[in-house]
């Protein structure tokens, strides 16, 4: 097997390569493992904090304007580099390339927020919060932060973390995840370019070591995860053990329900690529309908059979087709288990895309790691693929008698990260978007991800932590509160000693 | 000894007594075990949190302003009562009857700030974030929260949390120190007078038990804690590892730093009560001042000399007094001890307190906790007296040669509550704020607790998490971010499938 | 005729009474001029702008906080005596007496929001706008203001304007209507109770006399206005040409659009009230029902005719009666002829209130102004009746084909107030609310008056100005910005000379 | 005499000619007549709001990202062109041409500040303002706005008004001075090849003709004015009477006070630039130091006397030179006799500029409006060089006993713009800016013109309205607030007819 490149780290401004173990990146279309990535030790990562730290007084320093311009740039940079970007994306992740264009169009915006930081960085000022008493607060940044990302969006949620963090003041040490590295090394570079000072912004490669690092040294203030539930109940714990600030993501069951009044076909189309877009590797992905109905589940079946007939599968270079492989082997074994599991368990397999046939360009069968879109029918509260995160191109079908018993059922998941409605009826879309209880909602809108100023956040064992990711939450995560209370005295005023506490009396 | 009562728990608007462990409710001024409480044991902290989980639903469905409303009339309610507490603070705590009205009335500010929810829990709301789609935010209340509070300010740090949590839509249990309890478990019936439901707030006297079930038990959303560091950070830690969100606030060591240019009578009037007031049994009093300068310190420790030769110390219950007791035998012993360490340390005892003798009404040596101010000169750092929290009447100097070498001493401690400085220089102040890693800072204020529409934390060891306690902050913490994204489609298009991750392209 | 009292007015918290014109005030119920009111010449007003002027800069300096509270009080006080403010709004304006009481509780929602002020005066705090160069705004009181209110809301209308205004700082001189001026004054006496300093608010009762001195003289720094339109444009043109700023509110013609798919029940219910309530005299008043296709409208109608058969008009003292007198003799006369005009013009009268025979305690034909609900069917623009603003108790029915056509209509109208869109169908209410041309919007909500922590104003000839009443706008509009830039030079920095425009270069 | 060019108008996307009348526009620093201008006529002017009108819908409908990136390119194309437009600006206005570029940078500023539109039109959003009721706001464009602007800031002002309302969703007519013309029109070109449409920014050159289409036409919803004070009156008294919202921006009289404490170096530079930057020519600039204590004065003096003496005056091309020539011959006639008023009123003429020799290339005495650096001591309150606004390099030392005294005579004076003060004492600093009757104050910065991200406003005479220029303000004033009050009532819920007014009891 060929090694075209070795993938190391990016540290203070430039590229880091050292003697450490290594794992190979595979390209998921071809099965091939195309290039290697250093997994960094302790020390390189302690050698990433170190950079962040010196680097950080003068940029804490640097006012907000000016920070606020390279991220300006960088979004510019980002632009007219979208190419390359988002080739590196589907060679190491898979999806289609115009896929990656929508993750990466989704991360620009992230920086084109951070770009708003003199206004998102005002504190509050009070005039006379006693006689000729003022207070205010400041938000200042917190110095060393870091982020952990993983694989499904290799250019889109390191985008969440860095670019507000450093636009507040600090400075960033990202471990993105071992199986598509490259985005953000390239990223980093990019970064450097528009201006962000060296050691700024600092890429360590890694594993579980690197991620054990972060989470212990006493000079890394806050961290931002997103992962799994499990990993990110790890994170939140281990890191907040250690005294810091964290926010972690973690897993989704994205519920998507469709009331009898919903214009099925644009529920449909809707749905389509709510499930199958990116082989459904997407916290927002939408892998259940809850029909309401079996009129519903019988129309919404029969359009989803009949968009699902005109999918195409293969290489995610080729822009004409819908769905890529899977992003490893490791990963299509264990969502095609997941519908054996869905059959075993009872539900109707209506559509079963363990069949697909791939082929390459020399009309041999792919080594890829392609699954075909799959449909359940008659998918049940208890069954594993109704409870577990697939991850993968499965889509189930739930059947309810009524709206309040599909909220029942979501309200009762483990997950709460987003859901959506399809309806045409005020009452409905009201009533469901109050008194569910899931952080990111959409009426009639399938995979309702946030605008970037807003804040991205899940409910639920979907997030650990107090403040979503971007937007306007991120600010307060990446920014520690000082309040100051001023009083200038008269010259000749002696004051006199209070015992008693100072209030407003 | 005779115990004139027992006391209980509140919970679901009732009075709640078993046969639980008890434990002795001393007057710090007699000496004497004037009352009991009961320590919850796990069954009943239980009952408490299914008290309020029972009350949740409907509270969270009451409209904020009627929520506003009852902390309004419970605004009143304590204005009208202010007497029969501060008699209990005394009675139980110590400290002066005008230092209880001063923590009442700041307790009675945070009820005031949570009257403001209808402006307080706005979303923002985002026209056209994409062609015809609307997206908004909107603040929803955790479920049931939890408070746990020490016994410096038995009525305001209670008041610091949970009007604002209920103001919210939360349900409350409050653990308030099983030291001074009396207050907590009246407010909780002024606010069931005021109109709050029963169940909204339950109030659980306890120890440890309690603590760990709050921390422990799945239906509790989120807590705030109040106390050292180290309970502080094991509530922390452990409320997180159970997935809670959780605010800790822990200890201090506050500098003053007092410049060449300061009014000096000013500043040691100002320093007068910030060391000495409440015994300096409070997380933003001032127990080290930091003169720049010897001849600043000279000035310094002549102007407190006199002063403290003025001080009047005796039952709280005297209001001509300026100092109570301490709270406890214990915590006199500490302190006490503490005097005896800086003398061994090679600090100089300019005025020994440990000698003060308190005559009880008949003439005899009073049997209360009574331990005089004491002042040291010469202390420095690495002596205990200098880094570690007596949370006594002993205030140090600390000599240094200019503002540098006092923002160095203060940056390197240990905790980062408070701090302040007296000046009359502009340049002084503003260089001190920006740079000085202290979360509350005064200029030519002693005390800079930020008012109830701030919000008051530390920074380093003084506080985890990421969230301040009350004011704005208090909103976040208490509240869920939910995001909605809408769409009306029209009623005839039946849109296409999207596979591509949706962005602003 | 017998007149029980005088009215005069309250100037530096003392009712002054001088030899001036007077006007008679009549019981609207039984057509008794029952008490007379002064007509202040312009020394009377400028002697309330001169007590204004002199309590200014103590109020101004009283910390904002302290300023809220007295909003608390007056809260309090205002609750407290409801039944004697409604009972002279009802012996003055006619209003059933629990009318009265829904308009005095909004009036006292808004003092609620002035009690709020220590959040809503916060201004914006920026670090670093340059090189160690800090900026921040403070919205400073302008010191006097005035406001110029209309008969319809005696109690509420002044609530909007003056406590706002002195929360914010300010003082005030209030010229509520002659028609009805017992409310204001009352309500002063309970201000000054509450603990608003003399001088802080000034009532004076009178005419344009009055009107033209407020806008003319130099000291008013502020003047807001609601009222018909024409005279709100000449309080708009008049107060500005003397370099004031002016909120001025003038008329209405709210639409009311029912859709096929709306509930007709619900519909026909929340319009008798919003076109019948109070007469009819409301600026948020629907006068015009827009029924989507002829079975939309015969079905309205329908449920209209039936639910005006159940109508109670009587004296507003009975809250019995589901609608009291009009205001004036002159305004039955005015309200009357409309109906004339109307069947002139072709509208089909479907409910003839002309002939309504109410009779007094003595089975007597009353000599109140009393005018039955009025309905015509066929209302087209172009006739009067659909163009002008009646301001009374008569409800036309306009038929047109579609929501577009309804929306044409509705903005092609001069006045812009409020609106409304019965329906169950999200696509059709947002459409209408993003592209109706009026300030208010409700869907499903007749009334849209906004709640007090948002705020109030038309579009078009409804509001002159550009900040609407009452809610945040309210703090913009009785603030003046200030902005500071510090900087703290070090003490031995001299700078240089900088000939060039400075800038973030 | 050589006209090289006719510079016309720029209406919905194309330069327009027409014959209209013309006016010479001269380089200042040559007395050359070098290019003509064309006076639009009242038909050009419509024309102009025509294109705005028509292409309002569309681009009130483009969602506020994509106008927000519009100023984004826009913000990159003024940095690439920034010599072309600022050697525009020095042929015109004659300032010196990095004196062009710190203005134009600070235009480029609030194009940046635009470009936070998403963040910047959040409307606010309740929930449950009653039961099930939810209100929020949206901020909505006016339509068709305008914009006049002045001499002094060909590129700046311009860019202060135009941005922030297309931003907004509005679409623009702007006339700038006719003076100096090309700089407007060039930036409208760029802003097409931004990505404005055309017709969003038209652009008519001319005199009062043009003002006052603009104040009259029905169309225009919206006026931002900068300009002298009685031309600011006019345009407010003028389009407030035309029902139009206005806001006007007039002179200035700017003191800066030096307290004996201030470093006097620092000081002394700070005002060279403040007062002879851009040959005064500011409305921010200072004309009068008021020192307080003759020693203060002696030592300004001194300082002031020295630095002028290093000044060097000429064309503004090239860079060496500190100062350029007046804009207008007419305003150096002016200019020049308000020194020989000064004379003559006995102030004493410390530095006369007057005589100044200026030689061009050929050694020829130059033609250009030159006028070296005035120094006046003992200016008094009463002069007319005191009272009046000279926008000349004319600085006149005022010498007063006090700050009492100094911010009595600044308190006093019709103009409230700008003022500043120097000083190390932060009392000095905190009761001068709370006290003073100015909109932008400075604490030892010479020209507190707030950033972008503040706004911009004079108090007193200085500003007619209610809003600044600029910044959060300029959001407010360039969009119309909509409230929106939504209930989905339960399908089968009838409700019941309410003639009280709705409130929250």
């Amino acid at each position: 097997m060929f090694m075209t490149s070795v993938i190391g780290h990016f540290i203070h401004g430039e590229h880091v390569s050292r003697g450490e173990r290594t794992a190979a990146v595979f390209n998921p279309a071809t099965g091939l493992a195309e290039k290697k990535v250093r997994l960094a030790d302790k020390a390189t990562v302690e050698e990433a904090i170190a950079s962040a730290e010196k680097a950080y007084p003068a940029w804490r320093n640097t006012p907000p304007l000016k920070r606020a311009r390279v991220m300006s740039r960088l979004k510019q940079l980002l632009e007219e580099n979208a190419d390359t970007i988002c080739a590196m994306i589907t060679a190491e992740h898979g999806k289609v390339l115009n896929d990656a264009l929508g993750e990466l169009q989704r991360g620009i915006e992230n920086v084109e927020y951070a770009s708003y930081a003199p206004e998102l960085l005002k504190g509050e000022h009070s005039k006379n919060v006693g006689p000729a008493i003022d207070s205010w607060s400041e938000f200042q940044p917190l110095g060393v932060t870091a982020g952990i990302t993983p694989f499904n969006f290799p250019a889109m949620v390191p985008l969440w973390m860095w670019p507000m963090a450093v636009a507040c003041g600090n400075t960033f040490v990202l471990k993105p995840s071992e199986r598509d590295p490259s985005a953000s090394i390239f990223i980093a570079e990019l970064a450097l370019q528009a201006g962000l000072p060296p050691g700024v912004l600092n890429v360590v490669n890694g594993d579980k070591e690197s991620v054990d690092t972060l989470l212990a040294d006493p000079r890394v203030q806050a961290v931002s995860f997103v992962g799994s539930t499990p990993i990110a109940q790890y994170v939140y714990a281990t890191g907040t053990a250690h005294g810091k600030r964290v926010q972690a993501l973690g897993g989704a069951k994205n519920h998507a329900v469709v009331m009898p009044d919903a214009d099925i076909n644009n529920a449909v189309n809707a749905l389509m690529g709510a499930a199958y877009g990116s082989c459904g590797e997407r916290c927002m992905a939408v892998p259940l309908v809850v029909a309401i109905g079996d009129a519903t589940a019988e129309a919404v079946i029969a359009g989803l059979k009949a968009e699902i007939a005109k999918m195409k599968v293969g290489p995610g270079t080729d822009t004409g087709n819908d769905m890529g492989p899977l992003v490893t082997r490791e990963h299509f074994e264990k969502v095609k288990g997941y519908v054996d599991i869905g059959v075993a368990e009872g539900a109707t397999l209506l559509v079963d895309g363990r069949t697909l046939d791939v082929r390459d360009a020399n009309g041999e069968r792919s080594n890829g790691y392609f699954l075909g879109p799959c449909l359940f029918d008659n998918v049940k509260p208890g069954m594993r693929i109704y409870q577990e995160e697939i991850f993968g191109p499965v889509l189930g079908v739930v059947r309810v008698a009524s709206l309040e018993e599909a909220m029942n059922l979501i309200n009762a998941h483990e997950y709460g990260n987003g859901t959506c409605i399809f309806t045409r009826d005020g009452e409905a879309a009201r009533h469901f978007c109050d008194n569910i209880l899931v952080g990111m909602v959409g009426v009639n809108v399938p995979l309702p991800v946030p605008v970037a100023y807003h804040s991205f956040g899940g409910w639920k064992r979907s997030l650990f932590g107090d403040l979503h990711a971007y937007g306007p939450d991120a600010v307060r995560f990446y920014t520690r509160r000082k309040t100051i209370t001023q009083r200038w005295p008269a010259s000749n005023d002696p004051g006199r000693a209070m015992f008693s506490f100072p209030s407003s009396r």
